[in-house]
């Protein structure tokens, strides 16, 4: 049976952890889209709000978590920790097992663990209105719940192919008070441009921010919301690693490795960056990025400077990319379809403190339906990419006769994404091949800067 | 903001409450459907393990939770309470109002605490498989993950018209391991004379006990499993108001009403019977069970002995029963259309001890609203009729300017079931006119006994 470590309320964590005085190497500037020249703090606030900009670039390692936002965390946080005995033993490895388990939030996922801190810096900073986008629905519901809580209006843009495919992730951002537009709508000069060029173009989420950041940028009142990629949201989400460090010490463990899936980087930096502090003073551990095979940013990606979105309207900044006009295949795993990665990420991935593996969807959901039968708990696509990669951990220590302890974030739970798994049980999914032409097309329109 | 409040693990309960020896009037025997005589334990073995049928005439007040059924409630209990500040303020009432939720174990409802223990039982009774049924599938996959647990085979029969529209948790008990069959079926002589007379039958909770029943029955290695109703299953659903009672103390509080939602009865014994048994104690509490108006068993159906099940091979039980032909509207509540009730809840009801109170379905989808945009959480539709009790008391303290203590049982969430919030938001929902014609004609039918 699993064992279930669990934190009492005083022992959340009361700070978030800062990696940017840690980082190794030189760190990059993040680029105006129009003049191509550095951002300023001036130049970002029509987008966000003071509070976030300054976290988007503080020195300081340790940051306070407001006391409404810890009010707020405290609903389903500390988030329970457990150790996988019964997947261990189906695996017949001699490592140990523990994931963190993310999926106890009201949206089922780690995300309103930033949506929450963006809602309270822009409530205090006078934001009426947030308008964001989502791809499968995950960031779009936690924003809307969190924007919801602080009374602050919400507009979400969600990818046309999911607005249609997914109508209950739609629903749950209804249900939370937010207005949701297919993207591209009618409502922005990108998506009306998108538009008249191609009446039925189903989405992207990169065509989706850029309608949210065309519709903050020209809206005095309201602000944009970004749910990964960013230093911000990266620094709310340590408070996973934060809480599983302190979780494997009641356990009396520490781990060799640490596993979080990859799309924009915010669930893999808030499990990894606190146990990569540890490695700067000395620990033997070590941190892996699996991501999925057919959207392949930091295996198959290049490290330079690319815009955030497809209209060219977001920052343009340094990372692994597959070029910013890369349509990435329908996977399952929406939420990992992002042709980008986050700049700190990618910065310890080029640096070589972070290991990347790519992984596909069948074998994912493989890894994912053993994981259901042995721990009971239904992952969500994107979080099953963590599973496999701890599964393939486990049984190369199994191989090798050696014990290992290993530690992955189970990013959100599947009860929205069933539909994923009939296509598994009924053989209808495909594993997409490396699609290696489309990303050389995309590579070749990354902006010149510098 | 809501208050949690948490038990830690060693504060678990380590029995259940047996409300059987504080029943106040006179019970009734349970009748074999085929001789029309009170059934023994012997009768009952074909369909039950011995373990189970001793419970459920247990006369010990309190009964042992085994090792291994605890190992197993440790992954998601004891389970939160919170205090509804936001949604109290909301409502602008001085009564506080309390909830427990059980929607925190990996199926997302309280069905687990039963499932686990007849898998249990089974398990150390020598049962190689369960057969059992499921409406929406609430109690389907929550049957299908303790039988995965227990390494038992599982057969479900869901309702056509189900497992047809709610694909979802049809695939969540495929991911846990159990065939599952649209009933009616042609595996049973129960679904084939059915298929026989109506080829285009959508089935009911009814036919599929029926066949189920008889899957067991004809099976040596074979027991059944129900969900609801039984002595057995309000029995192990009472660790629901045990933790309560514990959780309130913690609070420094008591309930002056305590609410659950009610369909075959066993959520809300859940958290009513441990009440129940201060009032015999002298404590002032009300318990109220809130039903369906378009399936409402407890405030228009009779007192009388009935069967369990379509197809009259399920025991017959004194019970509030709308007839077992009743077909019910198809209300969003899947798991509250039963035309029965607990015979244990319907004896309480009789006595005078349980209030009860019918609502429509569009009250109640106002009300999850609210809930959801105050609290956060998404509720179940079944658990959304609580919520809607819980409202309704304290607007009632409102009104009289009275303090007030209200606790509810929220018993589910609502993630696997937002397409009935799609249809709330799209004016699509009906509220059924009770219908009086068809119980009047199902009541005509009801077994005579004795």
């Amino acid at each position: 049976m699993q064992t279930k470590i669990l934190l009492s309320e005083d022992q959340m964590p009361r700070q978030w952890y800062n990696i940017i005085p840690d980082m190794p190497g030189q760190m990059f500037p993040v680029i105006h889209p129009g003049t191509l020249q550095p951002v300023t703090p001036d130049d970002l606030l029509p987008l966000f709000p003071m509070g976030l900009i300054e976290q988007e670039v503080s020195p300081q390692r340790w940051i306070d978590i407001p006391e409404e936002v810890l009010e707020v965390y405290k609903q389903w946080r500390p988030s329970p920790m457990y150790r996988a005995h019964q997947l261990e033993k189906a695996l017949g490895t001699p490592a140990k097992i523990y994931y963190k388990y993310e999926g106890v939030s009201p949206a089922g996922s780690h995300k309103p663990n930033t949506a929450v801190p963006q809602a309270y810096y822009n409530k205090i900073f006078g934001t009426k209105r947030i308008a964001s986008e989502t791809g499968a629905g995950q960031w779009g519901s936690s924003i809307a719940m969190a924007c919801q809580h602080f009374g602050l209006a919400c507009t979400v843009y969600m990818v046309k192919v999911s607005y249609g495919q997914k109508p209950y992730r739609k629903s749950m951002m209804q249900l939370w008070g937010a207005e949701v537009f297919p993207s591209p709508s009618d409502r922005t000069n990108a998506g009306r441009a998108i538009l008249a060029a191609d009446p039925d173009n189903q989405g992207s989420l990169g065509i989706a921010i850029s309608e949210a950041v065309e519709d903050a940028a020209t809206h005095e009142d309201t602000r944009y919301s970004l749910g990964s990629v960013l230093n911000h949201v990266c620094l709310h989400q340590t408070i996973i690693g934060l809480e599983a460090k302190e979780q494997l010490k009641i356990a009396g463990d520490y781990p060799d490795v640490v596993i979080g899936c990859h799309g924009g980087g915010s669930n893999f930096a808030g499990i990894a960056f606190p146990f990569i502090s540890d490695k700067a003073n000395g620990k033997d551990v070590r941190v892996l990025a699996v991501e999925p095979a057919s959207c392949p940013t930091l295996t198959k990606g290049v490290y330079e400077f690319d815009y955030g979105d497809t209209a060219k309207m977001a920052p343009i900044a340094r990372m692994y990319t597959l070029g910013h006009d890369f349509m990435p295949p329908g996977i399952h795993a929406g939420g990992l379809r992002y042709h980008g990665a986050a700049p700190l990420v990618s910065q310890l991935v080029h640096e070589g403190v972070v290991e990347t593996k790519a992984v596909h969807q069948i074998a994912c959901f493989e890894a994912a339906v053993l994981f259901a039968r042995t721990e009971s708990i239904i992952p969500a696509p994107e979080s099953s990419h963590a599973i496999r990669g701890a599964i393939d951990e486990a049984l190369l220590a199994k191989e090798e006769g050696k014990e290992k302890t290993i530690l992955f974030n189970l990013s959100g739970h599947g009860h929205v994404d069933m539909a994923a798994y009939d296509a598994y049980f009924n053989n209808e999914l495909t594993d997409y091949e490396y699609p290696e032409t489309a990303i050389k097309e995309s590579l070749s329109h990354l902006p010149k800067v510098g």
